[in-house]
């Protein structure tokens, strides 16, 4: 399920040295910082990676719902990781990052033993242009963890000038940068690399932040096999903007168009 | 923000009698049970209600994560919720349901403190027949929950004879039966009363169960005010059946058209 290459920032980013019985110790990365603390979608994967490192775990990650819950200083953070119920063939989890005695992050997750059922795809693989036809999108430079993921914007650039658009909606396909092989951590960290909608949707800045994001994984070992290093496709959209938060929404699809993961976020927005 | 009335049985079934700090005694109501076990939406609402009825809560609920961790027994139960952080404005929070020893139920909820601000709305209000044109659908007989519920289907119910549908969206309105001013706890309960897609995509009987549920609450108190008994228009689709579960959501829409809420689920199935 993970194809850990020590060697890619990502890796880097995520690694958790274990400490005593479901205890880690790790570090921001300063590829992946934001403009202010780390980029929440590689926090979210060192809670994830605690799961799948932790020596009790029971099958693939299925869900997971990260809280940000206090701002996260660059250095040191331990992490503790507890299955709060094993059933046969699912497993409930809880886990906390600690930074200044604090805890602020924290994650639940579900892993799960799946096996070969029916199957059916209720959404539709959006229609895009190849990802080889458009240019990647420029890093942001006062956010660092953009230069990690290359961005090709079939629609819904952010950032555009103008006035308020109809849509929140962006599609585009995304992929790490340098490119790394696909597996469930790093697919964790790109639901959450989709830019906040209000910059699309009211293109002016304002401080934003994601407060609780939760995303569902569909993936297996062999589509995560069979894409690879290849471009995903990722659409998000918010729909409601409202009293300081709005939710948006994500799917990333494979280039096969199989649908890897959905997810949806709670972000806090400042007028 | 609730609208708590002793007479009726959303209230009782999710009343929880406080015992030390931060933990409650509460006990499944026979109104609400399902096939196996209480509805899941009364039970994430019990959790919801320890949290709102906790001395320390800043703001309203924001968020709701429930994980149902393991069959819940008809009986007593004790709930324990913890603050695991304050912010000036958000609150971010950890509760457990335990039974015989056993952690049955979790959850984690952000409340906040919400001021007005720049607002928009990316999601568009279904076109739907007016509730009192469409009959109230039966209930379900081996489900008790289904009869505290007025369900009226626009589209999309389910069960319906016949082969594999190729959509499983259902459009509806639905209320407390008996009526009952809505609150943030009854629409969180609501927010878990869509049956399973898996029924309206493939109309066969399998057991299922809700593993993880996920809300975003978008109304305010003056937008519950305004809905008071009237019937909620709810739309939920599922996006993606694979090897052993399925994730739906909803939108709930007030008679006026406003978006009060947005939930997430991730659902196992046997074949």
């Amino acid at each position: 399920m993970t194809t850990s290459d020590p060697t890619h920032i990502f890796d880097a980013a995520i690694a958790l040295a274990p400490a005593a019985d479901g205890h880690y110790t790790g570090h921001t990365h300063p590829a992946y910082a934001n403009m202010v603390g780390p980029f929440g979608g590689v926090i979210g994967a060192a809670l994830l990676n605690a799961i799948v490192q932790h020596p009790q775990r029971l099958g693939d990650p299925l869900s997971l719902t990260v809280h940000f819950a206090a701002p996260i200083a660059d250095g040191g953070f331990s992490v503790q990781a507890r299955a709060v119920r094993t059933n046969r063939s699912t497993q409930h989890w809880y886990v906390e990052l600690i930074q200044d005695d604090g805890v602020a992050a924290f994650a639940t997750a579900v892993t799960a033993v799946r096996r070969d059922t029916w199957h059916a795809l209720d959404a539709v693989f959006p229609a895009a242009l190849p990802a080889d036809s458009i240019a990647p999108a420029p890093a942001i430079p006062r956010a660092a963890w953009t230069a990690c993921y290359e961005m090709r914007f079939v629609d819904g650039i952010p950032g555009a000038p103008g006035s308020e658009s109809a849509s929140s909606e962006s599609l585009l396909w995304i992929r790490d940068q340098p490119a790394r092989p696909l597996d469930l951590l790093s697919l964790s960290a790109i639901c959450d690399a989709f830019f906040p909608r209000i910059f699309v949707r009211r293109p002016q800045w304002v401080p934003i932040g994601t407060v609780a994001l939760t995303t569902y994984f569909h993936a297996d070992a062999a589509q995560l096999a069979a894409q690879g290093h290849a471009p995903l496709l990722g659409r998000a959209r918010a729909l409601n903007f409202r009293k300081g938060f709005f939710d948006q929404t994500a799917e990333i699809w494979s280039t096969a168009g199989e649908l890897l993961a959905t997810t949806h976020q709670v972000v806090y927005f400042k007028e």
